[in-house]
């Protein structure tokens, strides 16, 4: 796959270089208007300089001052490439930000990715995303981390963003069993934000990779990272929110996954913890699925049949596998004061010789006592 | 309303009383021939001592033996009323246990309720069940109290049992805001099991009810714990569970309201505890709404329009109150680096001039500020 396209080829990607520096990402003018006419067309007419409107001149000036074949130069002296749609490696699973849906919410395709590291964004289509709070609990950020673990150790990779907390949380579980786990920035690929994640986001450059929408060298700003959040949803078949309050960042990414049909998990906190309070609004009004550990989101997202859920069910009693006549006795012998036999006889409606018969037999598997006024059950029948 | 009844009266309590004595609670069988001929009728039936078989004998000799008047005297010396349907007090929402779903779990209704305390049953139309694990945490008995106070608060009373954990919890808490609370026994209603909870009991007996399908005198049985958990749900407008291990008998409380098409819900807890698995299961599978607080029961159970959630939401922040086109210019100035006017006005998409008055604006209320590389956003902004 080319990564500085030559200046005769590729038009296309030189445009949507130009293209995206015109326009916040998502905007769904231009995302509608380059599905229409293609990047170059549109290119070509908003360069015009004999345009009519003095904004319409301002746009002109601006794309004539930006020169593509340099940009994507420097990029790629920074390690990063410009992916567009129709290249091997473009994720096709963001043809979904098509859906009129996510055009009405600001959440048109991207023009193109900017991508740094070896992981290659086609390989996520089984992707799942981990996303929360900031300000995580030590507890959510424990979740997070083991939920990322087990998705990557099913070959399931992880998106997230590069924030505080759960994001934090979910690339070190990840990394912790050396999977891919990819981070998604409202800022270019080569910067890192937060400065305290420098060297996870160098890692991840290195080891997995680190994506953008707008070009290198772009600042975050609060309007990105609600973009940012359609990419993180688009490009994973679900998403799971650990912990998120009543109004976190989160809530967006979950919200971008409900439109584009992508399942919403959410992990369940304290009822009492504001930073869980996100989190159970969702699953009570029923937009996420409650999910507690990485078993539970791979029944949801794996191919059906892939992963089977074990039940966490407590070991089955052996009062469980007793004969359902066994059963009845059982049953009829109480907690407490000891009855005899024909009293216990009389309240299984069962005969007095049947019922001293199977006395005997729970009584040497351990599950009922002969005290001197009569029968009882052990402390192992009464668990 | 009567609570001895007079020998040559009320011939159906008394054979319900007999028949009580024959039978565990919610025997399918004897619901049934009740239902097709009377208590009345199937007493004088089974009487019989000429019927055929050994086991119909000794059931003849059996009900012989039992002297109803006499069993409802003592009980009325131990403050003990017994209700059969068609009284004023009874509690028509049991006539649900019809259905033949809860017939086939041996869930028929009961033949009786023996009750002791003020509390009239047919005033629980409204009432809540929360049940849960005898083994709680704290969290989840703070939680149950916190519930039940705010339930009956709102005038709808509490059931539950009386064991350790949620059951007591929840008792507690609507005894501190002195509310109705009922317990449910699987023994007598004279008895106090666990012992533990003789002083509870006894307060419940005098300031609410106790309430047992069994005579006064029985003792607690496995199996009349499983059918007294029918009683708890059928009596009840819905089920909450708050906490509750993988083989809880709370879910099977949960799974009787369900059977009885009873709302059920579930407060979660931390996806690690294994006092929340089952709950945790229920709102998975869907058979739980979640919920975190009384206010969210309320919502639930609350004729419609009733109780209204006030949403807990983060105060709204200044920035969601500003005119969307002082928002653009505010979700284009950068987090970290200062950028010149210019710069943010072509990201906005907006006139150098009317960017440079709404910054202006924004520095005012604290948003943003004016640093000497250009505007940045204030910590206030970007929380």
């Amino acid at each position: 796959m080319s990564t500085v396209a030559s200046p005769a080829g590729d038009d296309d990607r030189l445009a949507r270089v130009a293209l995206s520096r015109l326009t916040e990402p998502g905007e769904p003018k231009i995302a509608s208007l380059v599905a229409q006419l293609g990047a170059v067309r549109l290119r070509e007419l908003l360069s015009d300089p004999e345009r009519d409107t003095p904004e319409s001149r301002d746009v002109a000036s601006r794309l004539s001052s930006v020169d593509p074949v340099r940009e994507l130069e420097q990029a790629h002296r920074l390690g990063i490439r410009y992916l567009v749609p129709g290249d091997d490696e473009w994720p096709t699973q963001l043809d979904d930000l098509h859906r009129s849906e996510t055009l009405d919410h600001r959440g048109g395709p991207p023009l193109g990715l900017w991508v740094a590291g070896p992981t290659r964004l086609d390989r996520l289509g089984g992707a799942v995303a981990i996303v929360g709070a900031r300000s995580a609990t030590t507890y959510g950020a424990d979740i997070a981390a083991s939920i990322a673990g087990g998705l990557v150790r099913a070959g399931h990779p992880v998106v997230s963003g590069a924030a505080f907390g759960i994001d934090q949380a979910a690339h070190r579980g990840a990394l912790a069993v050396e999977g891919a786990t990819v981070a998604v920035l409202a800022c270019g690929a080569d910067r890192s934000y937060p400065s305290a994640h420098h060297e996870l986001l160098q890692h991840l450059r290195r080891t997995s990779a680190v994506v953008a929408e707008v070009p290198p060298g772009c600042a975050p700003m609060r309007g990105r990272f609600l973009s940012r959040n359609r990419l993180i949803a688009a490009l994973t078949r679900a998403t799971v929110v650990v912990e998120a309050a009543a109004r976190s960042g989160a809530l967006s990414t979950a919200g971008w996954a409900t439109r584009l049909n992508r399942a919403v998990m959410g992990v369940p906190g304290p009822a009492t913890s504001a930073q869980s309070e996100g989190v159970h609004d969702l699953i009570r009004s029923g937009a996420a699925t409650l999910v507690t550990r990485a078993e539970e989101v791979l029944e949801i997202v794996g191919v059906s049949g892939e992963h089977l859920v074990t039940p966490r069910r407590a070991p089955s009693r052996r009062r469980d596998r007793l004969p359902p006549r066994d059963g009845r006795v059982l049953d009829a012998v109480p907690l407490t004061s000891p009855r005899p036999v024909d009293s216990i006889a009389a309240t299984a409606g069962m005969a007095l010789l049947d019922v001293q018969a199977r006395l005997r037999r729970l009584e040497r598997d351990g599950l009922v006592e002969l005290l001197p006024r009569g029968w009882c059950l052990t402390a192992e029948a009464n668990q």
